[in-house]
């Protein structure tokens, strides 16, 4: 039975795995789910995850939600994954598994909610905060300054010194690059400083094109979507009438 | 060489690789970082965890952070360790990574905000805040309620049905129990609903006697030498001068 993908290519958590199962060749059906109509929250998909997220899996009988733990199932369930995606190595394993947790554990607080009020707001139906995204936002340069200086090294074109990605890097440049919904020149602002973290979002790209940029790109056609919109409705109104407080989001 | 722990037992996170050494034999040296001397920002911590944050391990010549990578680690490395730590078939194993990333993704937020402002500020030499703990109360609730609807269930006395603890049910049961450092009537407010969790919490306690129980008292040690202070330097005041504006606190 083909393995299904419970997801919405507006989270970054779904287009790890959705990026993870083209890159490697793992046949799949995906099932829409909804963000922006709270389908998460309907009755029918509290059987498939009860604790009404995304992305979550269905593999024959088996159920499984949280991405990492998906993409660490993924790399173990499917036969002929390369190695460098999830060691095997006890040692370079741990470091991985080191390098996924202070993802999980720096990221849902502070640079999560800059995303959130800065970007992803408005395609869920709320609207944009720019006071809430600026009081994040040095979270977020925080730990953008510790990928830069720590996990990305001088060595290597990938976190920890590696010469090929990990299911780390996949996900972790899917978090940061929601950046790209941002304006150009805000993208730039935050963004600018951090050139070995640029040169990795590209790596990490180049490695798993044409993958990579088709699933981003549902960041970038949202962006445009919501700027035609704008311009539609008048110079300096949204849809609903709000005035935008930040230039142009997805 | 022995295995170095860098912790200081106020840290939940690093509490949890303590109680696992201990439960499972594990010889350790327990080398402290004092949160509230901010050590973990010194020089010499950074050559071990240039995160700057704890708990770390030196392992011989292995240096490794975040406690969910470290307790993943540990159950690997060393001899012995019984499956149900993490078992090593596919999808128990995938069930215990579900749980353990659920715990990542939704306590860094606001559960972790909530024992942040209404619980170990002060031990770390910042106001307690009354306004910031209610305003994230109601996410810590939301995380009881699905650990008490979904992650407990009807048969076994563990997250996931089972019968002994995994590494998740230690680092959730150190997660949730910080709320020790409240008051005993604030404490049965936010739990006493929550009966499958608080039978959970004892039953995981019980599972790893005497360790868990003699590691989690420097919690309500914490709580008494705050609660001598505030008396020592008056009713209604912090040794600071501020009012508290919690009951008592660690």
């Amino acid at each position: 039975m083909t393995l299904k993908l419970y997801v919405d290519r507006m989270s970054q958590a779904c287009r790890e795995v959705i990026i993870f199962c083209k890159v490697n060749g793992i046949d799949f059906e995906e099932v829409r789910i909804d963000l922006s109509k709270r389908q998460q929250l309907s009755p029918e998909y509290r059987e498939i995850n009860p604790i009404q997220q995304i992305p979550a899996i269905v593999d024959g009988s088996f159920k499984l939600s949280e991405s990492h733990a998906i993409l660490r199932y993924l790399t173990c369930a499917y036969p002929g994954i390369a190695d460098h995606w999830y060691p095997a190595d006890l040692y370079k394993r741990a470091k991985v598994e080191s390098m996924l947790d202070w993802h999980r554990t720096t990221f849902p607080r502070g640079p999560g909610s800059y995303f959130f009020y800065a970007v992803f707001a408005s395609a869920v139906g709320r609207p944009l905060n720019a006071k809430a995204a600026a009081r994040t936002e040095k979270n977020l340069i925080a730990a953008l300054a510790k990928i830069e200086s720590v996990w990305l090294q001088k060595k290597g074109r990938f976190l920890l010194g590696s010469n090929q990605p990990s299911i780390a890097d996949l996900s972790l440049a899917c978090e940061v690059m929601q950046l790209e919904g941002l304006d150009e020149k805000e993208h730039e602002r935050i963004l600018g400083p951090f050139k070995r973290v640029l040169k990795w979002l590209d790596d990490t790209k180049n490695a798993m094109a044409p993958h990579f940029e088709e699933v981003q790109s549902t960041v970038s056609k949202a962006k445009e979507k919501l700027q035609k919109q704008r311009n539609a409705a008048g110079s300096n109104t949204t849809q609903s009438g709000r005035k935008p407080v930040l230039h142009s989001k997805i």
